[in-house]
């Protein structure tokens, strides 16, 4: 297996070292070699490595200290913007500003993000993907100053790692794997998916902490709670049509 | 650069000629070693080997001769079922089924697919992602019996190459990346950023092919129009719905 996906952890913990910038351009122009839809390229990297901008973003991701204690934060963003205004250079009449175009600039922004975290892990740097580059969306947009036809899909941190923490356990390949069609799951393979993950000491530790009966509950009470889902859906929702992705 | 994010191009020509299932199996696992939000993977891999059913997904993809051609085509799903069956199942009441869950799943997806197509390059196979996914997702729901909570992302075509095509050419790297904060582009920046491939005598040839007088009013005349493209957003809205993605 390609060395840098078998060995990927998300890294919470750096050291107080900048990535070297001909590396850094190494790491970027991996991102470019993704594919891309039509080769149109409909995504952003917006690269901060400035202390100031690493605090004006830390709030956006609920203050984990990774945000600013790492040298890098990429905010890989969806952009039919800069398409659009080439088209409309050239009398050209773009119409990209609906969601057929958000997905399609999504699937290309984290294709690139993906190779963006490969290459930064085979030059020995620790990445960490934020899923709450979505929550905060609205702040993000502002403080990054994206045009419409721009949205924030992903966050990327990146540095050399201060520590090594154990690869994080996968369920079964054959949980995620359906061969010719969907094949549907019943009781019995559902509890044998999970077994493992269950039945951990790290599991039965987050158990006792949040004193609940079960993982599951951990993460509907806890984690991802009902509320905040809900929330968080409207709000993206609301800064995609703002963001000029939903004229249809 | 990791040799095979440097060398990937898109595949379009393949030979007749399976892939190994240990070889197989080791680009799904390299799927399911990419990060995934909360650690819950929320994707699934419908892998179709069988003349069959690749046959019965090639309409889904414009018929495309590459769909029959290529021995395996991998469609890959965001899936919140799987993990909502758990919850059920563990007295726990799952609220996955909204937008901001489509979008987390989706990260999880493409991040996992983009692993995919690399370890399968890394193994000398070609790959060629189809953005015909997205338009024709209501047929895919149906030809895979994708039940409510998954709906298709992407599909990945798997193969031995027949061909080798040169490298696709990119936008400079600057057009993509923006320091600190976005930078919006002038007039003569977009001119800048396109000058090679407008140039290009690709694009030369393109332009007489089609009688348009520049490449941009190929795209939205002839690859992607308006009328599709709202067509395309308006349907794929409505299989987002009824697969459970919008209860908000």
């Amino acid at each position: 297996m390609i060395d840098a996906i078998a060995r990927h952890r998300s890294i919470r913990n750096y050291l107080d070292k900048p990535i070297e910038p001909e590396i850094l351009n190494e790491i970027l122009a991996a991102g470019t070699r993704a594919s891309t839809i039509g080769n149109m390229q409909l995504y952003s990297l917006v690269v901060s490595t400035s202390k100031e901008m690493r605090n004006a973003l830390a709030p956006c991701h609920f203050n984990q200290p990774m945000v600013t204690q790492a040298p890098v934060v990429i905010t890989c963003c969806a952009d039919i913007h800069r398409f659009s205004l080439w088209c409309r250079q050239r009398n050209a009449e773009p119409r990209y500003d609906n969601f057929a175009w958000f997905v399609s600039a999504a699937i290309d922004t984290l294709m690139a993000a993906e190779n963006v975290a490969l290459e930064a892990e085979a030059h020995g740097l620790g990445i960490c993907v934020l899923g709450t580059t979505i929550y905060t969306a609205d702040k993000i947009v502002e403080t990054l100053g994206l045009p419409i036809g721009v949205i924030p899909i992903t966050t990327l941190v990146i540095g050399y790692p201060a520590d090594q923490p154990p690869l994080t356990d996968r369920l079964p390949l054959e949980a995620v794997v359906h061969h010719e069609t969907y094949h549907d799951y019943d009781t019995q393979s559902i509890d044998k998916i999970w077994a493992e993950r269950e039945a951990s000491d790290e599991t039965q530790e987050l158990l006792k902490v949040n004193d609940l009966p079960n993982l599951a509950r951990i993460f509907t009470e806890k984690r991802y709670t009902a509320n905040d889902n809900l929330l968080f859906s409207r709000k993206y929702f609301e800064v995609l049509k703002k963001q000029g992705f939903f004229n249809q």
